[in-house]
């Protein structure tokens, strides 16, 4: 009878220890999943959500005539066809820019996987080829729609994707006389019930100082993200001072009106014998803001790690970030999803083998 | 020693059986994950890629100008806003076909979720909301494109996602004067090098007839799959005898020139005390034709069944058909993986019990 009531108690034990646990950390699809689709379409938000990302990214610019647009940047020519479809239309700078077209001008355009403005050649030659099949731009009430109709067809699976939203280039719609952009998104966010920081969206900018202006004036309670560049990569239009806003007690300062911050995840690591947290990282942890870096992308260069599953594991497992934007909104779900299913087997092992040290003394004892 | 020498024993044993397999039972995104969005939209497709569908359908009918476009009826007014666009074009039966417009004027159409085109009423009100957003129709080579390039972009994840092909209503096309509508097809998806059995690709119809014309005067060698139909649901314009088609004489006739049968799920059991295979499925396996049967609906009436897990047991698991369409591919995909945790989890706890006592009988025996 021994060993069958030691197998009873081993087998009962198994059953109870199967259960697994979920990731608190959330997945932000970068443009959508533009890893595999163009930046910022529907089919590629469609994809983002069936690959199980968290929350979906739309980045808004204003049209000439005040409609939000989900677009990355001001200009229009590097992902649609406005240059030979409106030839005459661009800037002393030679581009075509969003705000001198009307949403139904930028409606009559052809969206594309994202090129080079002057050579006209793809930025990822692996992804999805250019100009391929049919696709859109969209306004940001249209992904708004979009995204509330998939939850609520989504009900019964209990999925509820959140919103990421950025106001592209305050300076610049400033500039050309808009300098409501922000309370014009804000106004949106609250017809579509996002209101408050309970709600499944957040607020991110790299304009600092407007961040500021939306907290401590318009009176948001939405969650704010203060996006971090550094000097190389800041846009003309921001005159924010970075090198002020990255140090600690510009993050200080900051952690009065933000949430949390968005740097790029180079940011977040120094170079040693290992990679350790930079200082910018502890401070964001010391003044309790989370901390959301951009972009994981395995197509990039990814140096200092070998591999993206490296890479992912530095940030999730030992930087444990809240959050990440990546193009690959799967290989980061997966990469979730395969640690879990080790750390359970992991569980499962253990409790095993102390399990039978057990019962096997106790089978010798009888 | 004896006790340790054990439980190593078991844990290396325990590792070595922990690897999963995969079915070979194909998910079909039936007109994409239309449970979730507008069906044949390039979103729907997306959402069924990202949700791990094996196949995406594509319906295809002519445009006026000879454009085959992805739609699941002739009628253009139950998916569209083509009544309030173009009032004036409805045909003496009150309705709006696709024939009728050409693929400019398609273009300009909002689709939508379906809706009764007399009630105007949704027919699945717990799907995506009625006229949000923005989506439109594609044709058929748009789709063709839209796939391969995200297979492309997927080369890294070693995924090929496969297309199936529904050509509507040959006879309705013939009796507008397109009697050569399978030709247009079958080159275009020549032009995409889907040519043979081999190729990710199935060509399925209502009209048998239709299909031993591609097989044995077109000679085609791709999969062809014949759609069965009962009475009450047949086209008014198909004129083939589907209880011959569906008896054993019929069956052995169409394994001819066809590799594989879609018929209605209920089609598929005979009630008893318990479900039985019919005997249509009985006579499809004894000719050697594979079954795809159609449509699973998570939302739809379920009867017999209690649940949709518990028809997708029946269907998958009792009868193992080859594949089935489905406008929830993520419910299904989740079934298959839960199921082959299971069986993995079982495989374990037999083995886990066998190694166990006879270690245990060793431990005793020292």
């Amino acid at each position: 009878m021994g060993p069958t009531i030691c197998c009873c108690v081993i087998l009962i034990f198994m059953i109870n220890i199967s259960g697994t646990s979920s990731s608190s950390m959330i997945v932000i699809g970068h443009r959508g999943a533009s890893g595999y689709l163009p930046e910022h379409t529907l089919p590629a938000k469609a994809l983002a959500y069936g690959q199980g990302a968290d929350y979906l990214e739309q980045d808004v610019v204003l049209s000439k005539d005040n409609v939000p647009i989900v677009i990355h940047d001001i200009h229009l020519d590097e992902i649609s066809n406005v240059a030979s479809k409106y030839p005459a239309r661009y800037r002393s700078d030679g581009r075509y820019y969003a705000i001198d077209f009307t949403l139904a001008e930028i409606k009559t355009l052809r969206a594309s996987e994202r090129f080079n403005h002057q050579t006209g050649k793809p930025i990822y030659p692996n992804r999805f080829p250019f100009n391929q099949s049919a696709f859109h731009l969209v306004t940001f009430e249209e992904e708004l729609e979009f995204i509330a109709g998939l939850n609520k067809a989504n009900i019964d699976n209990n999925r509820e994707v959140g919103i990421y939203v950025e106001i592209k280039e305050p300076s610049f719609h400033k500039n050309e006389s808009r300098s409501n952009f922000s309370e014009i998104v804000i106004d949106i966010l609250r017809k579509h019930n996002y209101t408050k920081r309970a709600d499944k969206v957040f607020l991110q900018c790299f304009d600092l100082e407007e961040l500021q202006r939306i907290r401590v004036q318009l009176k948001s309670d939405l969650k704010l993200v203060g996006l971090l560049s550094d000097e190389n990569h800041r846009s003309i239009y921001n005159k924010n001072d970075f090198s002020y806003w990255t140090s600690e007690i510009g993050i200080e300062d900051m952690s009065t009106f933000v949430d949390g911050i968005g740097p790029h995840y180079s940011d977040l690591y120094e170079q040693g014998t290992t990679l350790k947290p930079s200082k910018l990282f502890n401070d964001a942890r010391k003044h309790n803001l989370f901390i959301h870096p951009y972009t994981f992308r395995s197509d990039a260069n990814l140096q200092p790690f070998a591999t993206f599953d490296v890479m992912l594991e530095f940030y999730i497992d030992k930087l444990k970030v809240d959050g990440l934007f990546t193009d690959h909104p799967d290989k980061v779900v997966r990469y979730i999803e395969f640690k879990h299913k080790q750390s359970n087997t992991g569980i499962k092992l253990q409790s095993f083998s102390l399990v039978l040290i057990i019962s096997s003394i106790a089978v010798i004892s009888l």
